[in-house]
């Protein structure tokens, strides 16, 4: 950011124009915390941001911006809530696609807001990026084969080490200090192979992750980093399983030798419960599901998706295009709003991993 | 039962005198919800239901039964409440036995209680059991090798197909038609070893359990029992793993051809969630931490064990003997009278599965 004493301009990606992003993102701008907390620029084509206005009946008018600099250069009036400012990407094509399908013109148009938006962050113009859901198989369709919106921005950031992160607001866990994040190790990937790929290596990487977004993105003092176990009861002195002592229990010693306040193996069951209550600010999971089953639990329609180990600040919601939910005037912004204040959050301590 | 129109006479073991047992089953008598549902009967050592009086301040006397047969002959006053009968079991050794420590003479009384208390139940002389929890380590130093109560249990009863029921009642899931039961298809094994262990066979006969306890045990008409999937997304089309298709439809097969009303396999974060919400009666898991991280988060302090397959009801606390909180004043007895009120349910309607 040019001017940390501002709010942070933060670039907020429509996704896929057929599913349900382009009306979260018109419902969070009704959102006051949103303006109290940053200065949001909608990017996508506004004629579909117009469509979606519509939909939700919001009085709000676009403004169509030529380009993003800073917020002071965009002119922007920040009382003016009702204004859309707009950064308009991608061709008229997409206008012709059809609303809750997959087709690769709206998964061109949402490849190109999130290209441009991670362009625009990592060239400092905004202070970072939240996406709306985009389908993986419209990217495919549009002949971009990445497995989502993470690898692609990996790549365009040129960084190896990244994670994501899946985060609970503090909103939702009143006794943690700074909100509950939860790291997978592995992830989408067979039950049956999730021990052969856990490494020590692997673990410690993404315990040092979540320890630097919570202390230096959400100023958490000496965060306190539980790491699950993989077996039930943590193997019970290696009567159910060996990772414990074999890989985990040693993941967690390099964690601690580089400074990260990590403890572990800790029966999984037991410390989702110890999370919730507090005890812990991040948790590190062996497997989708250990995360996940908790996750969706405790408040996934709230939960924010960032991204770890990029050189720019990226959050996301949680959810997916719903396809089936588009464009019908029903869809949930609170998970947007979540992304958008997490955001802001990491924005404004100028956050970053490298 | 003799009389179905009378209150069910359970019998509540102490479990384990070193451990919290003693405390929680006073406490539970205090509870009116427990003489408003049952005709509680203690066993154990009556000095040992003195000591736990005493601790917790009570004003109950204690009334050493000669044997237990019918409620009528028992010749017990239903409004009697500040009495706790009791049916001695076990030597006097075990008052010498230190409280809060593992001890082979506390581990007999234990194990001594529940013998008597199951061979009561299959003789029909009392409509059910109600255990506090045992110590595995205590039993073995006691000489009786089983893996835990539930072994124990099948074993008396001479039963081959049993499993154990973690059960949230009704009170702490307020969108469920009868609480919320899930059976485990594996349980103390290692994760690497859960998709070799897992069958058609077991994972439907685990469903039919759990069907047979909701329907007739609860009352439920037609219970849904929903089946979780092993894999993130179900495997998403085998993406990562196939043991959905290869093992787990075919067992929701099996027990939808036997009247359950089955279905799966869902992907487990999102079937946890349905089913707090109240879209199933039950969930199959396939390991450990799938059920213990949902269960534990929804309430574990208040689950009730239930143990499925036996010819006579008998449900048990979820916890185990704390043995470092034992004898201290503060255990928390909602766990018991959640298990005496979930075996009054059941012996009211006289069920049982053999």
């Amino acid at each position: 950011m040019a001017d940390a004493t501002e709010k942070p301009l933060l670039a907020i990606t429509m996704g896929d124009p057929a599913g349900i992003g382009p009306e979260v993102v018109v419902r969070a701008w009704s959102d006051a915390r949103v303006h109290e907390r940053c200065r949001p620029v909608a990017l996508g084509h506004p004629e579909i941001l117009q469509r979606a206005i519509k939909l939700v009946g919001s009085t709000a008018r676009v403004r169509v911006l030529d380009s993003v600099t800073t917020v002071a250069q965009l002119g922007l009036d920040p009382s003016d809530q009702s204004t859309i400012p707009c950064l308009p990407v991608g061709s008229d094509d997409v206008l012709d696609a059809p609303a809750g399908k997959l087709d690769a013109r709206s998964g061109q148009a949402a490849y190109e807001a999130v290209v441009l938006a991670t362009r625009r962050a990592i060239a400092g113009q905004i202070a970072g990026l939240v996406t709306a859901p985009l389908s993986k198989a419209a990217l495919h369709a549009a002949g971009h084969h990445y497995p989502g919106h993470t690898e692609l921005l990996a790549e365009l950031c040129g960084v190896d080490d990244f994670a994501m992160m899946l985060y609970l607001p503090q909103a939702e866990l009143p006794h943690s200090r700074a909100g509950l994040g939860v790291v997978h190790t592995t992830l989408h990937c067979a039950l049956r192979a999730v021990p052969g790929q856990l490494t020590p290596g692997a673990i410690a990487a993404k315990a040092r992750l979540a320890n630097a977004v919570m202390r230096d993105g959400f100023g958490v003092a000496e965060p306190r980093i539980g790491v699950c176990a993989l077996n039930p009861h943590a193997g019970e002195e290696e009567l159910f399983g060996d990772e414990e002592n074999r890989i985990i229990a040693p993941a967690v010693g390099m964690a601690r030798a580089d400074g990260v306040s990590a403890a572990g193996p800790i029966p999984a069951d037991a410390l989702m419960v110890r999370a919730r209550d507090g005890e812990f600010d991040a948790v590190v999971a062996m497997y989708h599901d250990q995360g996940h089953i908790a996750l969706k639990l405790l408040g996934m329609h709230r939960a924010v998706n960032i991204t770890l180990g990029l050189p720019i600040v990226r959050t996301s919601v949680a959810h997916g295009t719903a396809f089936d939910k588009a464009w019908q005037g029903c869809a949930e912004s609170s998970g947007m709003v979540a992304a958008i204040l997490a955001a802001a959050e990491l924005a404004r301590r100028d956050f970053r991993f490298i």
